[in-house]
Formats: C-alpha cells, structure tokens, sequence
C-alpha cells in the first residue's frame, strides 16, 4: 500500500503512477470527490476527457464534472438541469418584480407632474 | 440489418432487443441525441441510471442527460456548469437594477413629500 496514492487510484485499487492524470485533481484526503465521479461518468471517461483538455484547464473542469456529478447523484432525474431551471425561474421572478417597479415609478412620476400641473392653475 | 432498431443500439451496433432500455427515448431518426450521451457517459452508465429510476420518471432523466452532454461536448471544461454561473451574473445584475429602481423610488416619494410640505408652509 501506497499512503501517497491519489483518491482515484486509491479507489480504483492500482498503483498511483507518477503521471497519473488524476492525482492533481484528487487528493487523498477527499475521497468522495472521485467517487461521484467515477459513479456517474466512469473513471476512464473522465481520464479521456482530461486528456483531451489543455493541463491548464483541467482543474476547472474536474471541478465542474464534480459539481455536476453531485448533483445527479442528488436528484437522479434532472441533475444540475434542475438547478438550471430554479435559476430560470428566479430570473423571470426579478425580472417581473423589476418591471412592476419601474410601472410604479412612471406611475408615481405622472401623478407628480399632475401635482405641479394644478399647483399652476 | 433491423430497420427498427433504436437511434442506441444502431450506434452499438446491436441487436435491438424487445425490452431495450433505450428504445422508448432514442429513436432513430434522432442519432446525434445518443452520441452525445454516449460520448460523456458512455451506454453502460446510462442504461444503469435509468434501471435505477421509475420507468416514469426516465423521459425525464434521458433529456436532462442528454442536455449536459451536449453542454460538455460543446463545453468541454465548464459543461452546463457554464450555464448556472451566466444564471447567476444574471440574476444578481438584475437583483442590482431591482434594488436601485426600488431606492428611486424612495428618493421619488420623499421628493413630492417635501413638495407637499412646502405647499403648505
């Protein structure tokens, strides 16, 4: 047994080599991190994925992977698309909400005008 | 060659079985929805999520799945991950308009409640 083994090699019990293409992403210490991973996307599927990416790009997408992969082991229906639509939903909300105010606020400024309108007359 | 296979097992190039899991929400006229899919998740991943949930709920699970993989393909480090981050920045400029318009008008009312004072002064 390796103690340095990354938490993929770890789960995947292989030897961690040294180039291994997980390791940078996942420290031993947060095992669970693969473990969404690996059960939603399989642990060679993400490997081809990264080997895809430029290096400088990889941590970004394991963390994206990761967020997503959580949340469909969280809500197996709709996954992250259901935090999607929540986001949608409370966007239309402020945007209703924004266009009410600013009703409010021409109806507020005409009311004003009529105000200084009969001061005059 | 079985002109009914499903858009899954034409891309597998199998048999496609009575029962098969994929049939109902991959038809054939539809191969790029499968790919996708199959490209991020690999078939093996998804016929296993979809065993794992009501048959009611699958229709669901397939086009949730297959919208991130398309977000992947498409994205390949940030993914649908992407999308709720541009949500965010969206919902938290609106929330910054919402609140300045709500202030103006504060600013509007304690105006024509001050013109009103004058008048009678």
């Amino acid at each position: 047994m390796n103690p340095k083994r990354c938490a993929a090699c770890k789960y995947l019990r292989r030897r961690c080599p040294k180039d291994c293409i997980f390791a940078p992403y996942f420290p031993p210490n947060d095992p669970e991190k693969f473990a969404y991973i690996h059960r939603i996307y399989g642990a060679g599927n993400v490997s081809k994925m990264l080997q895809q990416l430029p290096v400088q790009t990889r941590a970004e997408a394991v963390e994206s992977l990761c967020f997503e992969a959580k949340c469909r082991v969280e809500d197996p229906v709709y996954g992250c698309v259901g935090i999607i639509s929540l986001l949608q939903t409370e966007i239309q909300k402020t945007e209703i909400l924004l266009a009410k105010t600013q009703a409010e606020i021409v109806v507020a400024q005409i009311k004003h005008s009529q105000n200084q309108n009969s001061e005059f007359m």
